[in-house]
Protein backbone atom coordinates (compact mmCIF):
# COMPACT_ATOMS: atom_id res chain seq x y z
CA UNK A 1 0.00 0.00 0.00
CA UNK A 2 3.00 2.05 0.98
CA UNK A 3 4.33 1.54 -2.16
CA UNK A 4 1.46 2.08 -4.34
CA UNK A 5 1.63 5.56 -2.74
CA UNK A 6 5.09 6.76 -3.53
CA UNK A 7 4.13 5.09 -7.07
CA UNK A 8 1.69 7.99 -7.50
CA UNK A 9 3.73 10.67 -5.70
CA UNK A 10 6.20 9.72 -8.74
CA UNK A 11 3.51 9.97 -11.21
CA UNK A 12 2.66 13.30 -10.09
CA UNK A 13 6.18 14.43 -10.66
CA UNK A 14 6.27 12.74 -13.71
CA UNK A 15 3.34 14.80 -14.93
CA UNK A 16 5.00 17.86 -14.06
CA UNK A 17 8.34 17.24 -15.66
CA UNK A 18 5.94 16.92 -18.78
CA UNK A 19 4.39 20.08 -18.40
CA UNK A 20 7.45 21.62 -18.41
CA UNK A 21 8.62 20.19 -21.58
CA UNK A 22 4.78 21.03 -23.26
CA UNK A 23 6.05 24.77 -21.55
CA UNK A 24 8.91 24.93 -23.04
CA UNK A 25 7.87 23.99 -26.39
CA UNK A 26 5.19 26.43 -25.97
CA UNK A 27 7.02 29.45 -25.31
CA UNK A 28 9.54 28.21 -28.07
CA UNK A 29 6.94 28.03 -30.76
CA UNK A 30 5.39 31.30 -29.42
CA UNK A 31 8.77 33.23 -30.02
CA UNK A 32 9.14 32.34 -33.41
CA UNK A 33 5.89 32.51 -34.53
CA UNK A 34 5.93 36.30 -32.93
CA UNK A 35 9.47 36.75 -34.82
CA UNK A 36 8.30 35.11 -38.19
CA UNK A 37 4.77 36.56 -38.32
CA UNK A 38 3.58 32.19 -38.43
CA UNK A 39 -0.18 32.29 -37.87
CA UNK A 40 -0.14 28.42 -38.14
CA UNK A 41 2.59 27.99 -35.89
CA UNK A 42 0.53 30.54 -33.23
CA UNK A 43 -2.35 28.86 -33.54
CA UNK A 44 -0.61 25.43 -32.74
CA UNK A 45 0.77 27.13 -29.64
CA UNK A 46 -2.63 28.25 -28.91
CA UNK A 47 -4.63 24.39 -29.46
CA UNK A 48 -1.87 22.79 -27.38
CA UNK A 49 -2.12 24.61 -23.94
CA UNK A 50 -5.39 22.43 -23.96
CA UNK A 51 -3.06 19.37 -23.20
CA UNK A 52 -1.34 21.23 -20.65
CA UNK A 53 -4.43 22.12 -18.64
CA UNK A 54 -5.40 18.49 -18.82
CA UNK A 55 -2.14 17.24 -17.36
CA UNK A 56 -2.83 20.41 -15.13
CA UNK A 57 -6.41 19.18 -14.09
CA UNK A 58 -4.95 15.51 -13.93
CA UNK A 59 -2.58 15.94 -11.25
CA UNK A 60 -4.76 18.07 -9.23
CA UNK A 61 -6.99 15.50 -9.13
CA UNK A 62 -4.82 12.78 -8.14
CA UNK A 63 -2.84 15.26 -5.63
CA UNK A 64 -6.33 15.71 -4.06
CA UNK A 65 -7.20 12.29 -3.45
CA UNK A 66 -4.01 11.19 -2.33
CA UNK A 67 -4.25 13.74 0.15
CA UNK A 68 -7.97 12.11 1.05
CA UNK A 69 -7.05 8.55 0.99
CA UNK A 70 -3.86 8.07 2.57
CA UNK A 71 -3.90 11.31 5.47
CA UNK A 72 -0.52 11.62 4.96
CA UNK A 73 1.81 13.64 7.18
CA UNK A 74 5.11 15.26 7.51
CA UNK A 75 7.11 15.23 4.48
CA UNK A 76 4.27 13.69 2.12
CA UNK A 77 2.13 16.16 3.00
CA UNK A 78 4.55 19.19 2.50
CA UNK A 79 4.93 17.55 -0.99
CA UNK A 80 1.51 17.21 -2.50
CA UNK A 81 0.29 20.60 -0.75
CA UNK A 82 3.81 22.04 -2.71
CA UNK A 83 2.66 20.03 -5.75
CA UNK A 84 -0.41 21.27 -5.89
CA UNK A 85 1.50 25.13 -6.07
CA UNK A 86 3.75 23.83 -8.58
CA UNK A 87 1.41 22.61 -10.75
CA UNK A 88 -0.82 25.81 -10.42
CA UNK A 89 2.45 27.59 -11.89
CA UNK A 90 2.69 25.54 -14.75
CA UNK A 91 -0.83 25.60 -15.63
CA UNK A 92 -0.29 29.44 -15.89
CA UNK A 93 3.03 29.02 -17.74
CA UNK A 94 1.12 27.36 -20.47
CA UNK A 95 -0.75 30.06 -20.47
CA UNK A 96 1.56 32.92 -21.00
CA UNK A 97 2.69 31.03 -23.74
CA UNK A 98 -0.37 31.02 -25.06
CA UNK A 99 -0.56 34.65 -25.00
CA UNK A 100 2.99 35.52 -26.75
CA UNK A 101 0.98 33.08 -29.73
CA UNK A 102 -2.27 35.38 -29.16
CA UNK A 103 0.13 38.68 -29.95
CA UNK A 104 1.90 36.90 -33.15
CA UNK A 105 -2.11 36.13 -34.08
CA UNK A 106 -3.16 39.65 -33.94
CA UNK A 107 -0.22 41.12 -35.74
CA UNK A 108 -0.07 38.92 -38.97
CA UNK A 109 0.45 38.98 -41.45
CA UNK A 110 2.78 41.38 -40.02
CA UNK A 111 5.60 40.45 -37.41
CA UNK A 112 4.85 42.12 -34.11
CA UNK A 113 8.74 42.42 -33.34
CA UNK A 114 10.77 45.24 -35.26
CA UNK A 115 14.45 44.74 -36.51
CA UNK A 116 15.70 46.30 -34.18
CA UNK A 117 14.43 44.03 -31.47
CA UNK A 118 14.71 40.56 -32.99
CA UNK A 119 17.75 39.51 -31.20
CA UNK A 120 16.38 40.69 -27.55
CA UNK A 121 12.91 39.17 -28.05
CA UNK A 122 14.86 35.84 -29.43
CA UNK A 123 17.13 35.79 -26.39
CA UNK A 124 14.30 36.15 -24.27
CA UNK A 125 12.88 33.34 -25.71
CA UNK A 126 15.89 30.99 -25.35
CA UNK A 127 16.30 32.02 -21.78
CA UNK A 128 12.94 31.44 -20.89
CA UNK A 129 12.88 27.99 -22.94
CA UNK A 130 16.06 27.03 -20.72
CA UNK A 131 14.72 28.18 -17.52
CA UNK A 132 11.70 26.13 -17.76
CA UNK A 133 13.65 23.27 -18.89
CA UNK A 134 15.71 24.21 -15.68
CA UNK A 135 12.66 23.55 -13.37
CA UNK A 136 11.59 20.77 -15.27
CA UNK A 137 15.38 18.97 -14.19
CA UNK A 138 14.69 20.26 -10.74
CA UNK A 139 11.56 18.59 -10.17
CA UNK A 140 13.07 15.54 -11.25
CA UNK A 141 16.29 15.59 -9.48
CA UNK A 142 15.38 17.87 -6.37
CA UNK A 143 18.44 19.48 -7.62
CA UNK A 144 19.51 22.57 -5.54
CA UNK A 145 22.26 23.54 -7.28
CA UNK A 146 20.33 23.99 -10.72
CA UNK A 147 17.73 25.63 -8.45
CA UNK A 148 20.18 28.29 -7.50
CA UNK A 149 21.26 28.89 -11.29
CA UNK A 150 17.90 29.39 -11.85
CA UNK A 151 17.62 32.53 -9.85
CA UNK A 152 20.91 33.38 -11.76
CA UNK A 153 19.26 33.04 -14.96
CA UNK A 154 16.57 35.11 -14.00
CA UNK A 155 18.34 37.67 -13.11
CA UNK A 156 19.66 37.52 -17.09
CA UNK A 157 15.62 37.69 -17.99
CA UNK A 158 15.09 40.82 -16.37
CA UNK A 159 17.86 42.35 -17.96
CA UNK A 160 16.75 41.43 -21.48
CA UNK A 161 13.23 42.58 -20.31
CA UNK A 162 14.78 46.05 -19.36
CA UNK A 163 16.36 46.48 -22.70
CA UNK A 164 13.20 45.65 -24.17
CA UNK A 165 11.91 49.48 -22.59
CA UNK A 166 15.32 50.87 -22.88
CA UNK A 167 14.99 50.80 -26.60
CA UNK A 168 11.22 51.52 -26.84
CA UNK A 169 11.31 54.55 -25.00
CA UNK A 170 14.63 55.83 -26.75
CA UNK A 171 14.18 58.98 -28.90
CA UNK A 172 15.57 56.98 -32.07
CA UNK A 173 12.49 54.36 -31.48
CA UNK A 174 10.53 54.67 -35.01
CA UNK A 175 8.34 51.77 -34.66
CA UNK A 176 5.13 53.38 -33.29
CA UNK A 177 2.80 52.86 -30.74
CA UNK A 178 1.16 49.57 -31.91
CA UNK A 179 4.75 47.70 -31.84
CA UNK A 180 5.34 49.43 -28.22
CA UNK A 181 2.03 47.48 -26.99
CA UNK A 182 2.60 44.47 -28.49
CA UNK A 183 6.35 44.37 -27.41
CA UNK A 184 5.52 45.88 -23.95
CA UNK A 185 3.09 42.63 -23.83
CA UNK A 186 5.18 39.84 -25.49
CA UNK A 187 8.26 41.02 -22.84
CA UNK A 188 5.73 40.91 -19.62
CA UNK A 189 4.39 37.49 -20.71
CA UNK A 190 8.11 35.98 -20.94
CA UNK A 191 9.28 37.16 -17.63
CA UNK A 192 6.19 36.38 -16.17
CA UNK A 193 6.79 33.01 -17.40
CA UNK A 194 10.43 33.14 -15.76
CA UNK A 195 9.19 34.40 -12.60
CA UNK A 196 7.06 30.83 -12.51
CA UNK A 197 9.81 28.72 -13.42
CA UNK A 198 11.84 30.30 -10.54
CA UNK A 199 8.77 29.79 -8.32
CA UNK A 200 8.71 25.97 -9.29
CA UNK A 201 11.90 25.80 -8.49
CA UNK A 202 11.72 27.84 -4.95
CA UNK A 203 9.01 25.17 -4.41
CA UNK A 204 11.56 22.29 -4.61
CA UNK A 205 14.08 23.74 -2.61
CA UNK A 206 11.23 23.96 0.18
CA UNK A 207 10.26 19.86 -0.59
CA UNK A 208 14.17 19.74 0.13
CA UNK A 209 15.07 21.53 3.36
CA UNK A 210 11.90 22.67 4.37
CA UNK A 211 13.59 26.40 4.43
CA UNK A 212 11.62 28.76 2.26
CA UNK A 213 13.31 30.77 -0.07
CA UNK A 214 12.83 34.71 0.39
CA UNK A 215 13.73 36.59 -3.20
CA UNK B 1 -11.45 19.80 19.81
CA UNK B 2 -13.54 19.39 17.12
CA UNK B 3 -15.08 23.15 18.07
CA UNK B 4 -11.58 24.66 17.60
CA UNK B 5 -10.81 23.18 14.43
CA UNK B 6 -13.72 25.08 13.26
CA UNK B 7 -12.74 28.11 14.87
CA UNK B 8 -9.62 28.14 13.20
CA UNK B 9 -11.48 27.24 9.85
CA UNK B 10 -13.12 30.89 10.49
CA UNK B 11 -9.99 32.40 11.03
CA UNK B 12 -8.40 31.47 8.02
CA UNK B 13 -11.59 32.84 6.51
CA UNK B 14 -11.62 35.78 8.37
CA UNK B 15 -8.25 37.18 7.26
CA UNK B 16 -8.90 35.91 3.30
CA UNK B 17 -11.51 38.81 4.15
CA UNK B 18 -9.28 41.53 5.38
CA UNK B 19 -6.97 40.07 2.54
CA UNK B 20 -9.76 41.52 0.02
CA UNK B 21 -10.33 44.89 2.11
CA UNK B 22 -6.38 45.44 1.80
CA UNK B 23 -6.57 44.65 -1.79
CA UNK B 24 -9.28 46.93 -2.48
CA UNK B 25 -8.00 49.94 -0.64
CA UNK B 26 -4.50 49.57 -2.10
CA UNK B 27 -6.04 49.24 -5.90
CA UNK B 28 -7.92 52.50 -5.37
CA UNK B 29 -5.57 54.13 -3.91
CA UNK B 30 -3.07 53.16 -6.73
CA UNK B 31 -5.09 54.12 -8.85
CA UNK B 32 -5.51 57.57 -7.53
CA UNK B 33 -2.14 57.34 -7.45
CA UNK B 34 -1.78 56.99 -10.81
CA UNK B 35 -4.59 59.87 -11.89
CA UNK B 36 -2.89 62.47 -9.75
CA UNK B 37 0.67 61.80 -9.77
CA UNK B 38 0.87 61.26 -6.02
CA UNK B 39 4.12 59.79 -4.82
CA UNK B 40 3.29 59.76 -1.58
CA UNK B 41 -0.52 57.95 -1.81
CA UNK B 42 2.03 55.79 -4.26
CA UNK B 43 4.82 55.04 -1.96
CA UNK B 44 1.83 54.38 1.01
CA UNK B 45 0.69 51.40 -1.33
CA UNK B 46 3.76 49.74 -2.12
CA UNK B 47 4.87 49.73 1.84
CA UNK B 48 1.51 48.21 2.50
CA UNK B 49 1.52 45.27 0.29
CA UNK B 50 4.00 43.96 3.31
CA UNK B 51 0.67 43.47 5.51
CA UNK B 52 -0.84 41.50 2.65
CA UNK B 53 2.11 39.52 1.94
CA UNK B 54 2.04 38.42 6.28
CA UNK B 55 -1.57 37.64 6.25
CA UNK B 56 -0.95 35.42 3.62
CA UNK B 57 1.86 33.89 5.40
CA UNK B 58 -0.44 33.46 8.19
CA UNK B 59 -2.97 31.81 6.63
CA UNK B 60 -0.72 29.15 4.43
CA UNK B 61 0.60 28.40 8.08
CA UNK B 62 -2.24 27.94 9.99
CA UNK B 63 -3.65 26.04 6.82
CA UNK B 64 -1.16 24.23 6.83
CA UNK B 65 -0.96 23.17 10.09
CA UNK B 66 -4.56 22.18 10.41
CA UNK B 67 -3.76 20.14 7.34
CA UNK B 68 -1.09 18.43 9.23
CA UNK B 69 -2.55 17.98 12.46
CA UNK B 70 -6.55 17.29 11.66
CA UNK B 71 -5.66 14.98 8.85
CA UNK B 72 -9.05 16.60 7.50
CA UNK B 73 -11.48 14.51 5.19
CA UNK B 74 -14.24 15.75 3.22
CA UNK B 75 -15.42 18.90 3.08
CA UNK B 76 -13.20 20.08 5.25
CA UNK B 77 -9.96 18.86 3.04
CA UNK B 78 -11.90 20.44 0.33
CA UNK B 79 -12.08 23.93 2.59
CA UNK B 80 -8.31 23.76 3.54
CA UNK B 81 -6.88 22.82 0.17
CA UNK B 82 -9.22 25.57 -1.68
CA UNK B 83 -8.07 28.46 1.19
CA UNK B 84 -4.55 27.45 0.25
CA UNK B 85 -5.43 28.82 -3.74
CA UNK B 86 -7.98 31.62 -2.75
CA UNK B 87 -5.03 33.46 -0.22
CA UNK B 88 -2.39 32.95 -3.17
CA UNK B 89 -4.94 34.41 -5.30
CA UNK B 90 -5.17 37.56 -2.75
CA UNK B 91 -1.39 37.78 -2.30
CA UNK B 92 -0.98 38.18 -6.29
CA UNK B 93 -3.67 40.33 -6.26
CA UNK B 94 -1.42 42.69 -3.84
CA UNK B 95 0.94 42.44 -6.02
CA UNK B 96 -0.55 43.49 -9.14
CA UNK B 97 -2.13 46.64 -6.50
CA UNK B 98 1.71 47.10 -6.18
CA UNK B 99 2.29 47.38 -9.92
CA UNK B 100 0.42 49.72 -10.26
CA UNK B 101 1.79 51.80 -7.33
CA UNK B 102 4.94 51.66 -8.92
CA UNK B 103 3.80 52.90 -12.36
CA UNK B 104 2.63 55.80 -11.20
CA UNK B 105 5.79 56.51 -8.95
CA UNK B 106 8.00 55.83 -12.34
CA UNK B 107 6.41 58.64 -13.91
CA UNK B 108 5.96 61.27 -11.20
CA UNK B 109 6.04 64.26 -11.04
CA UNK B 110 4.11 63.67 -14.03
CA UNK B 111 0.84 61.27 -14.83
CA UNK B 112 0.99 58.28 -16.20
CA UNK B 113 -2.28 59.05 -17.60
CA UNK B 114 -3.25 61.33 -20.38
CA UNK B 115 -6.54 63.77 -20.40
CA UNK B 116 -8.23 60.91 -22.54
CA UNK B 117 -8.18 58.33 -20.59
CA UNK B 118 -8.71 59.57 -17.00
CA UNK B 119 -12.36 58.20 -16.70
CA UNK B 120 -11.32 54.81 -18.15
CA UNK B 121 -8.82 54.54 -15.76
CA UNK B 122 -10.95 55.44 -12.77
CA UNK B 123 -13.74 53.74 -13.53
CA UNK B 124 -11.08 50.27 -14.12
CA UNK B 125 -10.16 51.53 -10.48
CA UNK B 126 -13.75 51.57 -9.39
CA UNK B 127 -14.28 47.80 -11.19
CA UNK B 128 -11.29 47.07 -9.45
CA UNK B 129 -12.43 47.75 -6.01
CA UNK B 130 -16.04 46.66 -6.40
CA UNK B 131 -14.94 43.73 -7.81
CA UNK B 132 -12.43 42.79 -5.05
CA UNK B 133 -15.67 43.78 -2.26
CA UNK B 134 -17.86 41.50 -4.01
CA UNK B 135 -14.92 38.84 -3.99
CA UNK B 136 -14.40 39.39 -0.03
CA UNK B 137 -18.52 39.44 0.50
CA UNK B 138 -18.77 35.98 -1.42
CA UNK B 139 -15.61 34.45 0.73
CA UNK B 140 -17.71 35.66 4.29
CA UNK B 141 -21.32 34.52 3.14
CA UNK B 142 -20.34 31.91 0.53
CA UNK B 143 -22.90 33.48 -1.61
CA UNK B 144 -23.06 32.19 -4.77
CA UNK B 145 -25.26 34.85 -6.11
CA UNK B 146 -22.60 37.24 -6.06
CA UNK B 147 -19.70 35.02 -7.01
CA UNK B 148 -22.16 35.19 -10.56
CA UNK B 149 -22.76 38.57 -10.41
CA UNK B 150 -19.09 39.20 -10.30
CA UNK B 151 -18.67 37.29 -13.21
CA UNK B 152 -20.55 39.74 -15.08
CA UNK B 153 -18.85 42.54 -13.80
CA UNK B 154 -15.22 40.68 -15.17
CA UNK B 155 -17.30 41.42 -17.96
CA UNK B 156 -17.12 45.36 -17.73
CA UNK B 157 -13.64 44.74 -16.76
CA UNK B 158 -12.62 43.60 -19.92
CA UNK B 159 -14.97 45.89 -21.78
CA UNK B 160 -12.77 48.87 -20.24
CA UNK B 161 -9.89 47.26 -20.53
CA UNK B 162 -10.10 46.66 -24.17
CA UNK B 163 -11.75 50.58 -24.59
CA UNK B 164 -7.89 51.63 -23.06
CA UNK B 165 -6.08 49.56 -26.35
CA UNK B 166 -9.05 51.23 -28.56
CA UNK B 167 -7.72 54.58 -27.63
CA UNK B 168 -4.17 54.07 -27.57
CA UNK B 169 -4.30 52.52 -30.97
CA UNK B 170 -6.21 55.16 -32.27
CA UNK B 171 -4.37 57.39 -35.17
CA UNK B 172 -5.76 60.42 -32.70
CA UNK B 173 -3.66 59.43 -30.16
CA UNK B 174 -1.04 61.72 -29.34
CA UNK B 175 0.15 60.32 -26.22
CA UNK B 176 3.35 58.66 -27.20
CA UNK B 177 4.80 55.71 -26.68
CA UNK B 178 6.04 56.19 -23.01
CA UNK B 179 2.42 57.09 -22.02
CA UNK B 180 1.30 54.20 -24.48
CA UNK B 181 3.41 51.66 -22.49
CA UNK B 182 2.25 52.79 -18.99
CA UNK B 183 -1.65 52.45 -19.70
CA UNK B 184 -0.55 48.89 -21.39
CA UNK B 185 0.97 47.79 -18.14
CA UNK B 186 -1.59 50.17 -15.63
CA UNK B 187 -4.76 48.01 -17.74
CA UNK B 188 -2.87 45.16 -17.73
CA UNK B 189 -2.27 45.08 -13.89
CA UNK B 190 -6.05 46.08 -13.33
CA UNK B 191 -7.68 43.49 -15.28
CA UNK B 192 -5.30 40.60 -14.00
CA UNK B 193 -6.78 42.05 -10.61
CA UNK B 194 -10.14 41.72 -11.67
CA UNK B 195 -9.41 37.76 -12.93
CA UNK B 196 -8.38 36.92 -9.63
CA UNK B 197 -11.06 38.07 -7.83
CA UNK B 198 -12.66 35.80 -10.17
CA UNK B 199 -11.21 32.56 -9.19
CA UNK B 200 -11.39 33.52 -5.67
CA UNK B 201 -15.29 33.72 -6.58
CA UNK B 202 -14.97 30.65 -8.67
CA UNK B 203 -13.24 28.61 -5.68
CA UNK B 204 -16.35 29.92 -3.27
CA UNK B 205 -18.61 28.28 -5.73
CA UNK B 206 -16.74 25.30 -5.45
CA UNK B 207 -16.30 24.84 -1.56
CA UNK B 208 -20.66 25.28 -1.75
CA UNK B 209 -21.84 23.39 -4.27
CA UNK B 210 -18.34 20.74 -5.36
CA UNK B 211 -18.87 22.08 -8.97
CA UNK B 212 -15.97 23.99 -10.94
CA UNK B 213 -16.93 27.10 -12.71
CA UNK B 214 -16.17 26.34 -16.24
CA UNK B 215 -14.78 29.94 -17.20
Amino acid sequence: MRDAYHDELDGLSRSMVEMTNLCGSAMSRATTALLDADLVLAESVIAADEEVDRLYREVEASAFDLLARQQPVASDLRTLVTSLRMVADLERMGDLALHVAKVARRRYPSSAVPPELRSTILQMGHAAEEIVAKAGSCIAGRDLTLAAELERDDDVMDELHRKLFSVILDDAWTGGVEAAIDITLAGRYSERFADHAVSVARRVVYLVTGERVVA
